[in-house]
């Protein structure tokens, strides 16, 4: 990837910031009102701050617990088996949410790292930390890349201000920076493309709240709906576009994400709108057929018992966003293509 | 009509109580967690109840103004013109909840009570009590009908237990007793035509909060689920109707509802559910020749300055339910003959 990130690029809101010794999280339930940083010393409580919501969003999930097994190196210190080592550390961030893919995926480099030739003398909790760094960059470096991407999408149907919807948070607040969705819309109001934006709620979560707060930071502008009026909006307010983010994508394109968001495509649809579903190529299993095989967990009590997502099938969407290219009416063997080789923008 | 009501048709949750001289209502604020009753003892206690959600539904408030009317007049005692007397009363309830068809149906029914001869020694306050609880009796009794209409429709397509959405609180809290969209849900259960039922919570106003209520009162079982989650509701339970209730019907057919009930329609035909609107007579206004010229009302700042009311064009109704009859895919001319006569059932 060519990509260069640039020094303005890493400004804006940020979930959590790694402090060498800790990990700073914002606690993301009590935004808007309160913007109260959590601290954390070690895995077990960064398992915690997952599991109770203070991070949010799956690729923000996947940073924070490689920042955990940073940080839980560092306590063990010196060990001759590290893999063995941290194996507790691994199993109780992998269960802290056990639908992220993007955790695994996360999870999974770091113990990649540790199979890879270790020099006698080598600092394992500082490679850890590298590492996790890395992906902490890469996610904000891919999200940079999918703003632009998107942008570009949205300006090759219409070089006019649009209208827009989102839903759920895929912003800056639930990765590395700058926003999956909220990316693609940053980029597109930088271009001059976006004439109102529209958030829903997105209840029970109520992840419309996280981004009515991280656009209001960065003076964006944004109205916020109750979820249910999403197809009045639609009927009145001379939406074009609706772009949200994705849990995971199945190899067929299907795509789990906020409970909503499959209405919100058949809505689309219905009025004609485009619907694009922005996500980095981490988020993609390929191993998963259709998204009907996805577990999409219990219904959570601490969400009132209320399901958390929903399958959106891949024939509802427009277009498929990602840091290595765009897929349009995506299917099983565009996504493949896509993720065969790594593409040059 | 020839329906009779039955004293066990009477029971059940009610909104109001009527205590000749003054009007108890149940704060719908309040609900689910208290069950507080208001007392409202003339028209300016009654308008503030109106203005403020303590009384909650179309054909509710509607009864509530007529009661607020009679409340007036015995606080008035003696007066040689009522109607004069009366006015700004009349227009202080009236103002209370602008969009309200039935509101303004309630109060002419009263004006009109005061324009027949009367009596040299009517006792003016006892007549218009008399009238204010004919409109709350004929309103239980049109939902009781209604019941047993929409019951015979579920039933003529299907007679296995069904698995039926219903969104808003177009139950017994909304009007005189019974329900009307949930009088066919009551009536549905009866004759063993329901398996599971599930309401959404209809934020802003948070309507199903009070459907969960009443029906648990009832002992009829129902799930809440946010607003969101109705089209993985129809994907995932098969559900096979859609039953709301309606706040005015347009001569065309068109439906203006809780926001949300548009939305509802459209993933009710996409995945081939049927869709019935349920509301007395009183609620179609010959006059709109569609929804789309009734004023939806300004964004309540009371509810976040959220839109209450949206339009669900009638091509998207299987079937609306009145107390004189049903109309399937309705239209201009298929309503209008069923207004044009008393018919018997």
């Amino acid at each position: 990837m060519q990509f260069q990130p640039q020094a303005a690029d890493l400004s804006g809101v940020q979930a959590m910031e790694w402090c060498g010794s800790s990990l700073r999280l914002l606690d993301q339930r009590r935004l808007p009102e309160e913007g109260n940083w959590v601290e954390c010393q070690d895995a077990v409580q960064v398992a915690e701050a997952i599991r109770t919501g203070v991070v949010q969003g799956a690729a923000a999930v996947g940073i924070a617990a490689a920042y955990g097994i940073a940080l839980a190196a560092r306590r063990i210190g010196q060990a001759q088996d590290w893999t063995a080592a941290l194996e507790a550390d691994f199993a109780l961030l992998s269960a802290a949410r056990p639908s992220a893919a993007n955790l695994r995926w996360a999870l999974r480099m770091l113990r990649e790292r540790l199979r890879r030739p270790l020099g006698v003398a080598a600092n394992i909790p500082e490679l850890l930390a590298q590492a996790a760094i890395s992906i902490h960059v890469s996610d904000r470096e891919a999200n940079l890349a999918m703003g632009k991407l998107g942008m570009q999408v949205i300006r090759r149907h219409d070089r006019q201000p649009q209208n827009m919807l989102t839903f759920g948070n895929a912003g800056a607040l639930a990765g590395g920076g700058y926003g999956s969705a909220l990316g693609v819309i940053r980029a597109a109001h930088a271009a001059g493309l976006v004439a109102e934006l529209h958030a829903c709620e997105t209840r029970p979560g109520r992840a419309g709240q996280r981004t009515l707060w991280e656009l209001t930071q960065d003076e964006l502008p944004v109205k916020l709906h109750v979820d249910a009026a999403a197809g009045h909006l639609m009927k009145s307010e001379n939406l074009s576009w609706v772009v949200v983010g994705a849990e995971y994508i199945a190899a067929n394109g299907d795509v789990v994400s906020a409970i909503g968001t499959y209405a919100l495509a058949i809505l689309a649809m219905h009025h004609g709108l485009r619907f694009m579903v922005v996500a980095p190529s981490s988020s993609v299993d390929l191993s998963l057929e259709t998204a009907d095989e996805v577990d999409l967990g219990q219904p959570s009590p601490g969400q009132g018992g209320q399901q958390l997502f929903d399958v959106t099938p891949a024939d509802l969407i427009d277009v498929i966003v990602t840091e290595k290219g765009i897929v349009e009416r995506p299917d099983q063997p565009r996504l493949a293509e896509l993720l065969s080789h790594r593409r040059l923008h």
